[in-house]
């Protein structure tokens, strides 16, 4: 158990933009948003997995829809307390404490906030170790958990519960209701026991956030050259180094598709490499091979600051390193590759673990 | 209190055909799904709203989306079970009575099935006396109530409860999920209280339709002409006689648009009609004036058989005869007309009553 205030947030938040891969929104508006809630109301308790019963009630918190609505919408004050009310009421059951379902991205931010409002500890735990972007893309669902009863509002007031019979169809229903509430929605699903949280979700990715951020802000101060301090305290693997020469996107589906180029440098000279994206990175390729998959984590960073580039910040002549890092091991199970595999996003290429792919090991 | 069988069911679905004033859904569908339940678990007890306590809970049933949907994907046997229970639960009160919501097309059915399979009564009451595309469009809605905690399920089994700061909220979010479900559900929404439904609710409309599909059934053995023998006893006020000449049809936003023209016969030979509509008719004129606007019913009926003729069953060449009939007296109120009016729906004219408009009187 510790306290996390401000200055904790900081590199909690950057390390989030990393576990972003390029998606999961860009945790800014949502360390806002937390920075708010906790100097109103004071930090945040953030318990160990094992610290919290196996029959705790634990409740994640999250944003589903355009972060870059939410940046424009925002979030209300009630909205939080709207929907744990929802919940308890549906349960008919207390709530002990509230976890992130992503700790990539904006959604590791905004469980800060709820906790902050609502007096109640977060748990140091998610369920995917990085961003994804469809709602049933967690652990859980692995498990055969449920995401469902799934409560929503939106900052107007407007309210619904969800009951349904696959994750999948969790992940319809809601996102319609999201675009008809105008693009973003407050969320709480995947509504869990201490055990299950403990057995199935990606533990203490909280204090791995606040090392990714520390390494990368700290980068500059380690006893090997800048970018070796980097790719060592963040376990990373690298990928390709070099300048975006080209950069092509297309908004379908209320996703953010896209490609982009690049063009290599240093020990990349006459080299090229393209990365393919859905919300999140998919796909890295280098002189045509392909380097590394989803669901290992593709993670595009300036060359020079490693601060994380999110898709929407990649343009022309931006320089940039690519570093690969693995994934959580539940998804590299099989039914893990099924979920969030490349095969799913369309490409027909097998996993193959990144610190394989790297080495050229195709098979 | 009496008993509703197979029998009495005929001549209700008749004559909420005649109710749906075009739309509203070809009530044969809901009558094979109720005459089946009824078939297999008895006759419905339909009770009188006067025999309803002030403090009972009732709980309107209905489908929502398109009827056209519902006749190819049907309803299962659960749907009901699913949806009392959910807002039983949400209520934590037991359910004393099943009512429609909309006693025009295929709606005045379906509580039938419910209350049969349920062994639930229902009351001789709705909140529309007719047919409306929108889920706002009730009764109930002028006095306030709102459309919510509104449960809505498909035949998979997908549910979900909804809580919304305004009722145009509820049909905006139901809509889109109704869509992702594939285009038709079932929902209960506008629960109330005994006393609430006897205030508001347009009460003995089954018993009307039933009275209406016996005048469509034995208009040729009455005393005056066929023609004559059915307005006489449906109340209605003739307003065209023809042929349709063309028929324009548009779907748009999961509405069905469309206008049909038409050639006098009789004594309107020479002269020219036009019936516009979305879903239900909303305007017919003769002669370029508006004879009758919605709310008030603008039925059109086979010219012989005074069979009701839904929009989707207009075409070039059929004989028609064009009614109007009075709208429920609340849809007169100011807060009716501005919620069902002509100028809701686009149309830049007030409202006249139809008894008027029929005389020539425009202001």
């Amino acid at each position: 158990m510790r306290k996390i205030g401000i200055h904790e947030l900081e590199d909690i938040a950057l390390g989030a933009s990393l576990l972003g891969s390029g998606g999961g929104g860009d945790p800014y508006v949502g360390k806002l948003i937390a920075l708010g809630a906790i100097k109103e109301c004071g930090p945040v308790t953030l318990l160990d997995p094992d610290e919290v019963k196996d029959d705790a009630f634990v409740v994640p918190i999250a944003m589903m829809g355009a972060p870059t609505v939410l940046s424009e919408k925002g979030i209300g004050g009630e909205e939080y307390a709207v929907l744990t009310d929802m919940i308890s009421r549906y349960y008919n059951r207390k709530i002990d404490a509230l976890m992130p379902i992503e700790a990539g991205g904006v959604n590791s931010m905004l469980p800060f906030a709820a906790a902050a409002r609502l007096g109640l500890p977060l748990v140091d735990v998610d369920g995917m170790g990085r961003a994804f972007p469809e709602l049933q893309m967690v652990t859980f669902t692995i498990a055969g958990i449920s995401a469902t009863p799934m409560a929503l509002t939106d900052e107007k007031g407007n309210c619904a519960i969800f009951k349904t019979i696959t994750n999948k169809w969790t992940e319809e229903l809601a996102r319609a209701v999201t675009m008809s509430c105008g693009g973003s929605v407050s969320v709480i699903l995947y509504c869990v026991d201490g055990k299950t949280m403990k057995n199935y979700g990606v533990k203490r990715i909280v204090t791995r956030s606040e090392k990714l951020g520390k390494a990368i802000r700290e980068a500059k101060h380690g006893r090997l050259s800048p970018e070796e301090n980097f790719l060592a305290s963040c376990e990373g693997y690298k990928i390709f180094r070099g300048k975006i020469t080209d950069i092509r996107r297309e908004v379908r589906g209320a996703f953010n598709f896209g490609k982009a180029i690049f063009e290599g440098s240093g020990e990349y000279k006459d080299e090229s490499a393209f990365v393919e994206f859905q919300n999140e990175n998919l796909v890295v390729s280098v002189e045509g091979e392909i380097r590394a998959t989803t669901p290992d984590l593709i993670c595009l960073v300036d060359a020079e600051t490693f601060i994380p580039l999110p898709t929407d910040a990649l343009k022309y002549g931006k320089r940039v390193l690519i570093v690969g890092l693995q994934c959580y091991a539940a998804w590299r199970s099989a039914k893990g590759i099924e979920l969030v595999g490349p095969r799913y996003f369309g490409y027909n290429t097998d996993y193959i673990p990144v610190e394989r792919r790297v080495k050229g090991e195709v098979l």
